[in-house]
């Protein structure tokens, strides 16, 4: 099983008082441009992987989905999810995404932010994903951009790499852009559209306390559609 | 017209010196995994668009195409190509690849090493290159990878870059690897398979004189189809 850092009380604490906890979406920077890689969502159902506090789940459903199941491997993020959310379209479920089961083409949108960067057999989710989704599902996903995970210069060296954010030892998989894609390609995904997504610099102006001082891509955006 | 820095005395005579330019596709480190990438030829038409010396005109030949025509800006290396090559399918054509003529659905396989990264205008070429190829043809290509172009905190800042290699001055198009994605999915190809190529710890170590230091990645490899 994935280190599950969510429900490491300190780093759960501090999560919480992220501006994209406390103000869902809209405090998201990257929301703006994965917004616009995800499809209408009317009559849809949708999945979530690593929906935390419910955010997209709620969104989705807003925005019209019929269904929308949200999966988190943390009992903190769920039991948070379930108190905010009164719609009982969306149901919450705890699951780890290394060994992941979903029925076959049950879900129209799979939706996942900043998850995929802690699994480590990406291709097997890939592989549960595509033949969970209808064919001409769409698959939108953020997560750590492979420079922001590593902007050493050991880029190319693939495997798990140590931080300090909010937690001590917080395990990331480092993986490069080409193989973030190779593996959708591989599981049977056409990619419509990638975005490196880093603050402009107007918005690194705008927000001191990102401690950012440079135009390296933050976040990594796809849109993919399931084929055949 | 893009600077046409091979027919500058200096940098020709240090490019011509180079082990790619000496010994062909086999000085190249890259070649293998570029070479992964490409299709059966057997009976092909092909487009290489900065094709240089000829090298891979001549491989493509041998390797059973039908047509094969190279396509190159500088007059230097059009010469040398015509020298070294006894072979009448191959044809040699002087262009500018930012106003490239083709003609329509006149190719199976498009091919392009090391070219795309001089020129400004890359989503024109694109669709030049998707109307010359036929339904289901091939476009593989390198490019100098965005990292190598731009390896420091300005990654997102699209726009030239001027550097000292082999001749003052040479000025490189740098865009993210995004960017040559999204302009590809835009002109009507599938994207099949990214490369982020860079030499291994033992390519480094058996090698000084590259005066590699680090494992990012030196070359964007890319292989994609024409759709429908």
């Amino acid at each position: 099983m994935t280190q599950n850092i969510y429900d490491n009380a300190g780093f759960f604490a501090g999560y919480s008082q992220l501006r994209r906890s406390v103000d869902g979406l809209d405090g998201a920077p990257e929301w703006p441009t994965l917004r616009s890689l995800l499809p209408d969502f009317d009559g849809k159902r949708v999945v979530d992987l690593g929906c935390g506090f419910g955010w997209f789940c709620r969104f989705a459903r807003e925005a019209g989905a019929q269904d929308v199941l949200g999966l988190d491997v943390s009992a903190n993020m769920l039991a948070r999810a379930r108190e905010t959310t009164s719609d009982n379209v969306i149901l919450y479920r705890q699951a780890d995404l290394e060994s992941l089961d979903l029925p076959t083409g049950a879900f129209d949108l799979a939706y996942s932010s900043l998850t995929l960067h802690y699994l480590k057999n990406l291709g097997a989710l890939f592989a549960t994903v595509h033949h969970a989704l209808v064919p001409g599902g769409h698959f939108v996903f953020s997560a750590e951009h492979p420079l922001y995970t590593e902007p050493g210069p050991d880029y190319l060296d693939e495997g798990p790499r140590t931080s300090d954010w909010l937690a001590e030892g917080v395990v990331k998989q480092h993986r490069t852009l080409a193989t973030y894609l190779n593996l959708l390609i591989g599981a049977g995904f056409a990619i419509d559209r990638v975005e490196e997504w880093g603050a402009s610099r107007e918005q690194i102006a705008a927000h001191p306390e990102w401690k950012i001082d440079h135009r390296r891509p933050t976040f990594l955006l796809v849109s993919a559609t399931r084929e055949g």
